[in-house]
């Protein structure tokens, strides 16, 4: 094992030497919220020279993430699956909202000026035709549309609707533009950095109570919540993501909500955190063993730890995905280890808990100042028994500086 | 204004002739968690019966609510938008999942013995291949296979993913089967309508509390933070939908998040919960005025409470959503109001926020024993100036039982 040359909260000279800045280590002092008109209109220009790159005439936006991207429109009102909301995002020009009813007074306080909307619901026709109308009276007779289609994305309206439309526009053609949105969103603004390392140093102050939260004894339904409470109050906005596992010498279900099991001396405590900050995320988690470690958990901890320590070692603008994922591989395969069922190493941050790119072998995107990522190497101790740890971070020009108070480099010990 | 016949904790006798029988006012005992087997059993039987109706061999189920309905499978994961997971429900036999590696733990732990899985992410072929292999073994070379293609639902995979799909399975077809998942989740089990009520209860609690939360002087934002809190602190899986407003007299946006502006006499505040207990929600809303309501809010918060009270009256069994709708419609227009922007007054509520039906003028869906409804009159006092009232309810042969506990009948103050 090699010694941890990452700092928690100072800069070191080996640390420097190596490239990865010091976590911000600021006093708590919230980002404003939201973003000037400005950081949309860079969005919008950007947007619309990669459109013409593509030949695309506009983008036809329906999902959560891309409607806040270009309009800053940020509810919970996605959670109702009732509605669905548009955005043409037009390759000249300013974008065009076509919302329900109830989305009119939220956008028109946005810096969206053309917004029409429909009583909804309205299932006959649930702004199919205005949507329809507004296409064509913005793009004429005959356009070529983009509509994220690729990996990872999602078309937030009924098929049929989404059938009824293409029927209603012939002149016009589909095409995908995943390649758009992903370039545009996996590149970071400073604003939106700011919103994750504020959300990344709340849940690093969070992380660092759980031996005093984590009790053996005390339910994991328990301990989840209270780190919860505490994530609410030290001014996170919603935790929509919190689950983890406890379990002899390590655990192989990493997505579950907890249980009411008490945590028991000898289980490793995994806590993972999907926490926002006005719309942004953190995503990283924490171990702990509950009473000594055995050898084995803090073997496979200390191999995470190095094969973190082995991608932030080349992270840097130029570097790949897959870079990343084979520089943590080595170090888990080398200490005699296979990786975990996660299938990716890590991955983009930002507005989702998840975005792309993924550290897998096959995903060569090339690394850019402005990414915000995850390193998630995990691995199985026999099968059943795994480990996962996880750190985020921001590309610089010069390296990767750490957006999570690094991890202890040995398994901490809850006693 | 008619005077208030539901009552809070017992059980009236003007409340039993009106059919409207109490809120459940039993001691705080959570629900047990998840399903027994024979649940899953019932739905599938349910399904299958539907599913011959309609002619299909089998569903394909791609998103989070549907996979949970059948699987109980319940997760935050589906936060991350990088993996699809499948779910292949045929008319007859037992469900098949195709699962990304992450998801084989978690879904070998619920009733489903068939389960295929594929490294993911691997956009390349992400689980497209797997899962058409699997549909044709288990379908053979033909078949009329169901999809959710209509008013309130999405197809959680990538589109591109979908075609290639379809052009993988020659000789099968794809047939809209959004009145067959509608069918099933409208109406709920006694098991699920038992954590529904939890949630309420909960959520009623913590309402009953905002009077010593809500002052004047105090932001929005760490009132909605305080509420938040209070509702895990009392038993709350998690809080996805907490939003509202404030403002003088009344309100007209009612999706937003909380800002920093503080509350101030004269306000009307509306504070809407979708809180969650076992992955179920409630729904409601409560409005408060702070300091001495005015006139007009006194009158708008009077009808509202009256037009509640018109479809609790008339809410039977055999009635249609189209008649709660017009019974609460014809309280806010005689009252001299429009209705306002949410566009529906009321909805189902289940495993989303909000679910089939709609209770508007054109949904004419008829009301059965097990659904669980929201009543949400909206009204505009002026351009602008609005308000939204909820309530929550399960129906029964002789009518409705209030799960959320009833508002008070004048708009509370809060001095």
């Amino acid at each position: 094992m090699r010694k941890n040359t990452i700092p928690d909260h100072v800069a070191w000279t080996d640390a420097l030497h190596a490239g990865t800045l010091p976590a911000p280590s600021s006093p708590l002092i919230p980002p404003k919220r939201g973003f000037p008109v400005s950081e949309f209109q860079d969005r919008l220009a950007r947007a619309q020279r990669l459109m013409t790159e593509a030949g695309l005439d506009a983008l036809l936006i329906t999902t959560e993430a891309e409607f806040r991207y270009f309009t800053g429109f940020l509810s919970q009102f996605w959670q109702s699956p009732t509605r669905p909301w548009f955005l043409l995002v037009p390759a000249v020009g300013r974008p065009t909202a076509v919302v329900p009813g109830i989305g009119y007074p939220p956008v028109a306080e946005t810096w969206i000026d053309d917004i029409r909307s429909w009583t909804s619901p309205q299932p006959e026709d649930e702004g199919v035709s205005l949507l329809a109308e507004t296409m064509r009276e913005i793009l004429g007779g005959r356009a070529r549309v983009g509509v994220p289609m690729g990996p990872e994305t999602t078309l937030r309206m009924p098929l049929a609707d989404y059938d009824r439309l293409r029927g209603l526009l012939q002149g016009f053609s589909f095409h995908d533009a995943t390649d758009v949105v992903k370039s545009l969103r996996m590149v970071k603004s400073e604003a939106e950095i700011e919103k994750i390392a504020h959300t990344c140093r709340i849940a690093s102050d969070v992380f660092d109570l759980i031996p005093g939260i984590a009790t053996a004894g005390q339910p994991l339904i328990e301990i989840f919540r209270a780190v919860k409470i505490e994530l609410l109050k030290r001014g996170a906005d919603d935790v929509p993501y919190l689950v983890g596992a406890a379990a002899p010498g390590g655990y192989d279900n990493v997505i579950s909500p907890p249980g009411n099991r008490p945590l028991t001396a000898g289980d490793v405590l995994m806590i993972d955190t999907g926490t926002v900050y006005d719309g942004y995320f953190c995503d990283f988690d924490r171990n702990y063993s509950i009473g000594t470690a055995d050898r084995a958990a803090a073997h496979g901890y200390a191999t995470l730890f190095e094969a973190t320590n082995a991608a932030l070692d080349i992270a840097r603008p130029g570097a790949t995905s897959g870079d990343l994922f084979r520089a943590m591989q080595k170090v888990i395969v080398d200490n005699g280890y296979a990786c975990g069922n996660v299938g990716r190493l890590g991955h983009g941050l930002g507005m989702q808990l998840t975005e792309w790119p993924s550290h897998t072998n096959t995903d060569e995107t090339i690394l850019v100042p402005g990414m915000v990522l995850t390193l998630e190497p995990s691995l199985d101790m026999k099968p059943g028994q795994g480990m996962v740890h996880e750190e985020n971070f921001v590309l610089r020009e010069n390296g990767p500086q750490l957006l999570s108070r690094r991890a202890p480099e040995q398994l901490p010990e809850v006693h």
